[in-house]
């Protein structure tokens, strides 16, 4: 038997989900942002830490749009890559590899975030949120052109530095 | 002062937890495409299922080129991602929107894949492994379609279900 839950229900999950994350990925970036030597990496670190803050107020306008308080919801996927990053950050620490392997780190955190707000927009246009689904496309945007800046520094300069 | 660690260590670490991962996920995609309602996502999970059993033979050639056995390494992002995907099963299970739900935790999985091969597969161009770089980036061009494919099924059908 259908249960009542609908995309409506999934929608509110999954931003619960997105904002628990987002602000990991604040903390997460200035992390690699420390730790990054390129100074070209670590500016990028560090600009798109600045832009990560302004896509978690751009989640409470969401919120706000829904008619919901902002609160996040633990999301394990984000802890997991937060962990893997840390490990990654320790094991490869004062090595020529690091950049490489911070780039790494933070691409996949780039990943989740890009299959989400992917998703969120997707469901957003569906639900009739039209001003939620331009905001969530403004902040998908940011997160592949910082994708996409990270595999310009890792094939121009990192991997290089690392071999 | 600078440790001994090189791009090559960095590739045999990412070669295991993408192992594990690729095994986790061939699972997941059997899980997945068992509680999908929709035929047509249905026989497109069982066939991305299939699709990333060969991507785990493809890895063991990619270690064999490297010249180390294959073997894997527990790999947190994709516990998080798959226990995110088990929870929103049961959360969603029998309502309207389950099959968008699973599109969406599915391709949070994708995702991460894609940021995992096309970092192996740029490293792998670097530390000169040509052959290695064509098999990681042919199982890297099977993760877009995938996606790709999946994104079309969540607006061509499965959100309308949901909403």
């Amino acid at each position: 038997m259908a249960t009542e839950k609908t995309l409506s229900d999934a929608f509110y999950e999954a931003l619960k989900d997105v904002y628990f994350a987002e602000r990991t990925s604040v903390r997460a970036l200035k992390k690699a942002a420390k730790a990054a030597k390129h100074p070209e990496l670590k500016q990028a670190l560090e600009k798109h830490g600045e832009e990560s803050a302004e896509q978690v107020e751009r989640l409470q306008q969401v919120f706000e749009i829904f008619g919901k308080a902002a609160r996040g919801k633990t999301c394990e996927a984000i802890q997991g890559l937060m962990a893997e990053m840390e490990e990654h950050l320790e094991d490869f620490k004062d090595s020529e590899a690091s950049d490489a392997v911070l780039i790494g780190s933070a691409q996949a955190m780039e990943h989740y975030e890009i299959a989400r707000y992917g998703m969120l927009k997707s469901w957003a246009q569906q639900l009739g949120l039209k001003d939620a689904a331009d905001l969530l496309e403004q902040t998908l945007n940011e997160e592949k052109n910082a994708d996409q800046l990270l595999t310009e520094l890792a094939e121009s300069s990192a991997n290089q530095q690392a071999a």
